[in-house]
């Protein structure tokens, strides 16, 4: 999933998260992953993922409104996913909810 | 600079910097990210930054404030960074300024 996401104009929500994986299961990591990134698109109100992993992993998810990120959490298969990130993947993660205000970009939009 | 950026409790600024690179420059291009990174961590209301690169560059500087934030994107030597990037190193960018609403992780901070 190369390039930016692409979002409408601002306000909508952004879920910024972060995190240092353990040193294991990088197979069993990859495929979750990929199916969380699928999963994701399929919800109402989502908008767009944009994702990089070097020392630290970054994922920020664009979302409609605080309630559509909300309900992302809460699905099933999402849940399964967290679980098993705190058990096995995850050294240390963070997500932080965040309302974006403004945006730009270049080259700018014609 | 591995490891999570350690930030207050919210509400706080974080702009979200996502890019993709031109396939130029390597060795000055990664010179003038990590003097960026010095140079932010110097300004005042400055919290903490996150960065990792993949097929897409993120990342994600945390500020006390939307002024904070404002300033250091003006700051003399930034500006110059900003138009060698838009001039040399950046296929496209975008830039997104958000407010922390609400934050979790893990392990839960004791």
């Amino acid at each position: 999933m190369p390039g930016l996401a692409s979002t409408p104009d601002p306000p909508y929500t952004a879920v910024i998260f972060t995190s240092v994986r353990a040193d294991n299961d990088a197979a069993g990591y990859s495929t979750m992953a990929e199916r969380m990134e699928t999963l994701a698109s399929d919800q109402p109100g989502y908008l767009g993922i944009e994702s990089a992993r070097e020392e630290i992993g970054i994922t920020v998810s664009y979302w409609q409104t605080p309630a559509a990120a909300r309900a992302w959490k809460a699905v099933a298969e999402h849940q399964l996913a967290q679980k098993l990130g705190r058990d096995q993947w995850y050294r240390t993660y963070r997500v932080r909810i965040a309302t974006v205000e403004r945006d730009y970009g270049f080259p700018n939009p014609t």
